[in-house]
């Protein structure tokens, strides 16, 4: 009996990544970095936008905001006059727990990418998926508030280890919470040993200065790397 | 042409919602009244078990906890002498952020059922999904600690309507927060007008009194039903 040899595909692609590759294409064609900023719930994320996107030096910034419903984050950052696009995991999407590449491409339409240098999306609040899509940026950051307790690197690794920057928030609360900021930072080098961190309070300003400076600097270096 | 008639069924059973029924058969059996526990990560849910499992006048307390992975939590309970069992979503379950019913129905033949009235399933910390997946529960209670911020009810709304009781925590931290208690109770009011809620601090102990005795009465009202 004679057959045909028949071609094997091994590895199908993935389609969040094909999808978020093509995001990447169109950020670095219009010269745009893009941070995917994550936390859970209530880590300050918002806040911590409010302390820095109308202030970068020579860096024009842009907000996209994912939410499963409404636009409260991005009604607070359009005040500070800059371009904020909201997107809702819900209606379309069906109550997503976390932002995916298509969702991301779906605003690309949306987005003032002439008029930006730095895109920043803010992630749905929540520790666990967020991390396992890509949405073509060019790094990701995470937020922990010390308020939280020190055992989260330990129970939800794969956000810590996913991400470029560590932003621990909240720390003018140490004082009223049983967290040990060393044992917090040491569960932090247990899974994603030498990443680096930041410790501030968005609340009072404290460290938010590193925080404002790198911003600047991946910015700066992204334009560099595009500029060839 | 002469067809048979083809019977058409509108509407497919949820899997989920099978199995959580198979689930709770099992559990009205053996006489165990099931809380689903859910909150954002890092707000209370295990230091609120450790102030009462051991101390509920009457009632046998067992512990179903729900993590991505590692036995932190389970670890903690144990330590008060009651039955702990831990399901990890990662591995066998493909890192998922809740629990589901069929997650609940692998753990069954490691329930410790004839010796316990109350079963408490601590879930993944996630205030998206958790809230779409029934698994068998009697009653579902959600955590939101006063550090999350005012907002929550309104970004979250799925999980403050999905539940039949709402634990306000560290309430000792209000001092040191911008957060209005009443503001953020009228945002719970704003999604889930008289659901029943409750206002206290696991730390301090404050209002865990009301806790305990919430607890106590839904073992009791299950039990005077399934006596019949």
């Amino acid at each position: 009996m004679h057959r045909t040899k028949v071609k094997v595909v091994e590895e199908a692609l993935d389609a969040n990544n094909t999808i978020a590759a093509a995001n990447r294409a169109d950020f670095d064609r219009a010269g745009v970095t893009v941070i995917n900023f994550m936390s859970a719930p209530g880590a300050g994320k918002t806040t911590l936008l409010e302390r820095v996107v109308a202030d970068l030096p020579g860096v024009r910034v842009g907000v996209l905001e994912g939410d499963v419903q409404g636009s409260m984050d991005a009604d607070r950052l359009a005040t500070l006059h800059i371009p904020v696009t909201q997107i809702n995991t819900d209606a379309g999407f069906g109550g997503e727990c976390h932002l995916d590449a298509n969702m991301v491409r779906s605003a690309i339409p949306s987005l003032p990418l002439e008029d930006i240098d730095l895109l920043i999306v803010e992630n749905v609040g929540n520790l666990v998926c967020p991390a396992e899509f890509r949405i073509g940026e060019d790094a990701r950051v995470m937020v922990t508030a010390v308020t939280e307790g020190v055992d989260k690197p330990l129970k939800y690794p794969l956000m810590f280890r996913a991400c470029e920057l560590v932003v621990v928030n909240k720390i003018d609360l140490l004082p009223y919470v049983d967290v040990d900021l060393d044992h917090l930072l040491y569960n932090v080098d247990q899974v994603h040993p030498d990443v680096e961190r930041m410790v501030l309070s968005a609340k009072t300003g404290e460290g938010v200065g590193a925080w404002r400076r790198w911003l600047t600097r991946i910015a700066a270096r992204e334009q560099a790397v595009l500029a060839g």
